[in-house]
């Protein structure tokens, strides 16, 4: 059975970024990964949360939101709402601890970045293009940081990008749009480093349980995109170590 | 005194607009007045608010929102800190109501269309760019139900657009942008229907009062303003009355 | 047609004021516009928010509340809801931002004067009542301040009233009663100076739109209504410049 | 050691009833015990609260606020602040379940009273004097279910009224205001029907506790209260039975 | 009339003391009153709160909540709801007000200890069980001070303990169950320390006032059933004074 | 280098239910994997979330909280703060997700099943604890529908369990438990069926990222791990399949 997408099991979306798409913020891209459109921004902060003050240590968090016709019916906006949700939660607390893994933030100083993720667009995947069009954003703002002389050299660690994998019709396919998302049996997001590690895995089965060796499949799935996805942030960073 | 932008007193800054700029919306429109940039969408709700139930009619209500680093300083979202703030309240209600006056409620028929403008970008007039660009959501949005044969005449009243003026050392000026609002001894706020007429005025001294005649010739600028503006939006719908 | 109350178009509804109303608050004024009552307060506050610390200058803030029985049908505590309304937000940034033109902020000194202003029964025109009666209570506060020496001279700038005006059966009507206020084809607040310049000028056409003529009569009959209040208000303290 | 006030232990201070104080409210009283005054509204609502549907009987509720300068400090809204403290619960469940002994739920029929007490100033026993007014407006409003046929006869069983007691210096004093209140060892608030017996007792010692002796003398005086109260109560209403 | 449980008039539920039952608070209790089962800890903070600060006493403030199937049907978690109920409030408050008397606050010095008192099951006198579980949990925590050295001299004054009692069928009747609770006219929560005085009473008719007599015979109920109580408090602890 | 508590990297900690823990709950049940103690019940609500209804299905859902002394510092209180956090929001969407896993939702028709999870106890692993021990409260409140004939026959699927795993010194351990998990340098928590396959599986690097070899060996352990709690649970239900 051909994916919805006429997509073979193995191909990403196509992936496009536009940099900086806003002037004011330190790091400003707009990832579209197929449908899905994220406008990603890193702010700079000279102080860090009350928790870390003193240390010498900085920081990296994020927020993440859905402009509410970013999907197919409209949602309501949280702001209405008066709270943000579980999965807005889930999500943000993901893409800041992916985000903290690309950085040495001994190296970074006292300060914070301010992560944000909005979605224009929704077609699946957008956690995952969150957290690859941040690491872009994320860099621009360091690049910023050095170019006017307040860090004298790079905290960089590592490139950091996000996938998602599924099962669908006992197959493991790569980078889920939205009507695969809504059917898949296995919805996996996978966040890896430039030397294939991994910093996030999270699987979840919807329907049925899922075996090791699909376990196996989807990781190995994940890495080849993931190596795409860091080839093309490395393309924009060509003097980047 | 030039303006900081080099602009003459009674030149708008350019408009564009992108249409459709998403995919899901029944209107979707970017507007850009300057670097203030809107995203627009109008959505089609087959239902409205209790309070109108049972009566035929239909009713236009909107929302308004600021991405965090939309401003030159990150702003916390509305949403984290759990309720909406009283400029957001007031600007959505100016919104909604402006927009009312584009469509006969009668003939739209017990449907709700809920606009949503959120800024992107933000350098002065984010709340008459949001006004002027959700009129053209709004239009895309009853245009698809005439398309669709929902609605079997168009209830479209007016073109209404929105523009700022203010006095800047003693002289009217068109279409603040953020250097010269947060500067200028008044601001006022004009909405007007393509017939030249008044929907809303909202005219706040931030220093010193102003007199009659400066209102006077706040008015006329305004009006002039607007004529270009309902002029661009009917440009986008040749076929329109 | 006759208005509903009787009287002719340039009426303005009987005024009463009662001063002090409460013992503790700074000033405090109960004031009747016909049926409509407010209690203005006036409290004395010896520090400023942050955004203006360590400047030298003062701030005048409102808030504005509406007794739960103040309206001929029951209306929710916007405490017991959790939040403040949409109008409730409006309004007091309105009152708030109109009796700043009544101080200079410089002369005043770091100290905040907090408005408080309740609606115990309310009948139309609550907002530009609420005004009215709070310049007196603020003038009031202010004059402690000279008595006890704390000010060595009076900050005063301007007497600040405010009056609604009206376009029903094409005709302007100023001040109007809730029946008016319900069914005039537009409703416009205005605030000014006791030497006639404008502060805010608030009008919004809830069905048809209004003319440059219209708004023009409006004007004048505001002007003439604020004339006759600001003179009231003077009564109340004739030996202030 | 005289009272403050120079009351003696068992003396009232001056109670006026000004009635209606407001035009909308089926029961609308102004009370004043001394310095504390409250103004009492009752609401007539066509229906009961969910865990009452179709039983066939009445409820009785109460909302209870302070406005923000009633007191000598200025206490921010509860509103603004988004939710209703401790006291304010304490103080609404206390007064609804007071003028709930008042009525005979039964013969009210599906209806809800709301009960509104709002306090203009605070001079001690707040909660005290918005039972003792409220029951007053109460029976307004069920006065004026039965002179428009709504209700046939009467449901009122009891005048309820309610009064502080506290030991001061080791003696029972009664009504307490606002300096005695905040000094005394021992506050306690008694409410009372027309036949003499308890409907609520609730009595706390803030320094030391108190004797079993203490616990008789304050419940003799505020027997004493209760029936001048209950006395000045029914002087108002002098054709009920 | 024998009562549900088989109990007569004058009967305590039996009483079971767990100490510790966790490990980490200072002081942690879970205490069985029939089938009502409170866990009750102390926590110490080694400041006050700003109310308080830089006067060199101390503060105990206590939290109460149900879990959710603590109940015959479950009920809603107020953290999801967002909001802490009434009588949530009011228990809370009550149990710190009577935990106050047990202590002398100057003795302890700038420190506040945190009563929590959580539900496990309820079966009628949670609020009751709690303060007589927590004022053994407090006892261990200052136990603590002392052996540590923090304290040199105990500051306890009051062994303080609670019961309610109520009027059923006419008759007086200790320590109600939840049969009871919702069936008895009158239903009354007393709090007295070890020398026969009364910290708190709290008596409310739900449906028949009660008289001047059945007060005193359900007061003289309480004083016994509290007798009992504290000497099964001083029981676990043979050493204090 | 030993592990703190001195187990060996692939030793469970010891395991103790007690079922059931209270009586009100279809299912009760408290765990203990060593200090880790958590209090899980299963509530039957004969009504589905309004997304579901009239489908036929049945869902399970569920709560998680932590007794504020639960842990070495006292936490505040969700409801004292008004809102859920992050981490709870997570875990609350973990658990429900996995003990979806355990039953047929068709087969168990249109009722909701509630679980809630609230820690006595913190030792690290509560919401793997949390899950283990709810799938046999949730299997308790099953044989209850059974027991009564509300369900004629079993919608049982699978035994699931939970457990974390981790790398501690590069080396992959079983069941951290606090003092192991806040060092550790990757966390993973895997839930899995009786069958052997995954449920859901979340690692999380927080210092270091871990790469494949170590992600074969957390989950290998894990597997280890959860088929000894797996035949814990069964040893609870002899006689089910």
């Amino acid at each position: 059975m051909p994916r919805p997408s006429g997509r073979d099991a193995q191909t990403l979306r196509p992936v496009e970024i536009i940099r900086p798409f806003t002037k004011y913020a330190e790091g400003s891209v707009l990832i579209a990964c197929g449908d899905t459109r994220v406008l990603c921004t890193a702010s700079i902060e000279d102080k860090v949360p009350p928790f870390l003050k003193g240390q010498g240590r900085g920081w990296v968090t994020a927020e993440y939101g859905m402009l509410p016709r970013s999907t197919q019916e409209r949602m309501p906006r949280e702001a209405a709402k008066g709270k943000i949700g579980g999965r807005t939660h889930e999500i943000q607390r993901l893409i800041g601890r992916s985000l903290r893994a690309a950085v040495d933030l001994e190296a970074l100083g006292e300060r914070t970045v301010w992560i944000d993720c909005d979605v224009l667009q929704a077609d699946g995947g957008t956690r995952t293009a969150s957290i690859t069009g941040a690491c872009i954003a994320l860099a621009d703002a360091l690049q910023g940081l050095l170019q006017r002389g307040v860090l004298t050299h790079n905290p960089w660690r590592h490139w950091v990008a996000a996938v998602s994998v599924g099962i669908r019709e006992d197959e493991a396919i790569l980078d889920l749009d939205y009507a695969e998302d809504s059917t898949a049996e296995v919805d996996m997001n996978v966040v890896m480093t430039d030397d294939g590690r991994f910093v996030e895995v999270q699987g979840t089965a919807e329907g049925a349980a899922f075996s090791a060796a699909q376990m196996a499949d989807m990781l190995l799935l994940a890495r080849r995109g993931i190596d795409r996805l860091i080839a093309r942030q490395k393309s924009e960073f060509p003097h980047w170590p």
